[in-house]
């Protein structure tokens, strides 16, 4: 059942020993959302936990160097960025069909919870957390504006995303008022890399292919490839960005080995060419500008799969490739 | 004289035939700065040129692609974003002493102009013209809109740097109000790249050298590297960033071959290094956490130099490195 801020500020304000639940791969949205949550529940004098079926990732350690677990039984299950309760992951997995709560903005939320906050609208699950927190009244305090800050920035891509509305822009401008080091939270999204990754992304830069008249960028991550460079596979994430920033590059997309002759595709566009479509073909979906599929063969094989499924977007059949 | 917002105002709207000047190796704030000026000078029904130094570079060509000049001798020189006159550049060195008014950000301004618009907080001369536009009740259009965009997200790095104020993303959300395509706007600034500056990105990460304890990343462009590499030496600009990508470094210096033994080094920090301090004991100067200086001698010994100099910033002497 879907309800509006007021409902869910009247449903926080009565909860009590929660679980808030992040999704598999946890990213700056959902563990803003949580420790933001969880901080403002604790506040209030409530029993709060975080949790998630991924260890906590170091990158985001400022929202939860000052956080212990409590010890309590759950009375109440609220899950934050999550779209679908299978993403919740594994670890997660006994919770999935009793969350009380979904505070979200993805329009394609499975409407697995109980009650049901979401915003489709908002940039962030934080945009959305932040919103309820007016309602609410809540305290916000520097940790908690730069949780939800973090959500924000990371989710847009420091604002420079499409996804990026005016009221992103806003609320950025008042989460910075309670003195949220915006500066060096950014640089540590946004700029700072491992010397592993570094090298992945030389790796990435030299090996991309293009196809389609330069139009579209593949790059392909072998589990070879992962052993050879003894990285942990984590810093393999999120490479379709370097895929598309050649000029011209229309569509990106990443081919990621999980095992033998089992491929991950994630495609991204940068223009109409609907990528979100391109996957379907292939059994799998997504949005118009970030979707994704599942293919097998070889690794030849799904590439040419995959170019023979994008090239109509571009007038061409592959066999023009 | 340094004026306010009301009799900037009372000045554009008093004043006839405008050269606007920008600075030299214009950037995003100095062109978006000017031809919102210039097309709200129009609008106006006056005479209005933008002029530069350079080449009007084709990064902005989505600014200048309606303009074209108008034949006119100027009444009124408008200089913007344009701290120092020397930094009019050779071209409009004529202009130098006598430029009626000055629209800028720099704190460092020298006052060379006869009327100074200066606001030392805003993030950028567009942040500072917008205001001005406010001011004078101008109107503005989805062009108009977009050169001020670009101004202040080039200058913020996106929002993400630290000179990004509350009210710098309180404007981006008003201007994104006139339908401004911030991500097209915002991928050409900054994720984009041409194939030769790929290049130069991956023999500067392959090149980079560590010194002081890994806290300090250099990296030094000769002119048999630019020679070698057949590309155009304005592609090499802006490289400071990825001198601090690794994590851990503090500080990164570019060294940028003039001519033969003359070098120009660029100077970045991350942490309270400062780096003014740092450039000024080699006859540089700047801010805390951008300066420069120039130096000759060999490349070895340029490097010792700035060693040298930047040592004691981590409590250490060079001979330590």
């Amino acid at each position: 059942m879907q309800i509006n801020y007021k409902e869910a500020a009247a449903f926080l304000n009565k909860c009590s020993d929660v679980y808030i639940l992040t999704h598999q791969s946890p990213d700056g949205d959902t563990f803003g959302s949580a420790f933001a949550l969880c901080k403002v529940l604790r506040n209030m004098g409530k029993n709060a936990n975080v949790l998630c079926s991924d260890e906590f990732p170091k990158r985001y350690s400022f929202m939860y160097e000052n956080y212990t677990p409590q010890r309590f039984a759950p009375k109440t299950i609220i899950a934050v960025d999550v779209a679908d309760n299978k993403l919740l992951g594994k670890n997660l997995s006994q919770y999935a069909d009793y969350v009380n709560l979904c505070i979200d903005h993805h329009f394609s939320n499975t409407h697995y919870s109980q009650k049901l906050l979401l915003n489709g609208e908002a940039a962030a699950a934080c945009e959305v957390i932040y919103e309820l927190f007016c309602e609410m009244k809540a305290d916000i305090d520097k940790d908690i504006a730069e949780c939800l800050y973090t959500g924000l920035a990371t989710d847009t891509g420091c604002f420079k995303y499409e996804n990026t509305t005016p009221r992103a822009h806003i609320i950025a401008a008042e989460l910075m008022e309670y003195g949220v080091d915006y500066a060096w939270i950014n640089r540590r999204m946004f700029d700072v890399k491992s010397r592993a990754r570094i090298k992945i992304e030389q790796y990435v830069i030299s090996n991309m292919e293009f196809y389609l008249s330069e139009k579209c960028a593949m790059i392909a991550i072998t589990n070879d490839v992962i052993t050879e460079m003894g990285v942990a596979p984590e810093e393999f994430e999120g490479l379709a960005a370097l895929t598309l920033q050649l000029e011209g590059v229309e569509i990106g997309i990443t081919i990621k080995e999980r095992e033998k002759g089992k491929y991950k595709i994630s495609m991204r566009s940068v223009s109409d060419a609907d990528v979100s479509a391109i996957c379907a073909k292939l059994g799998g979906g997504g949005h118009v500008r970030a979707a994704g599929c599942q293919l097998e063969g070889s690794l030849e094989s799904v590439k040419l799969k995959l170019l023979s499924a994008a090239a109509p977007a571009f007038g061409m059949d592959v066999w023009t490739v």
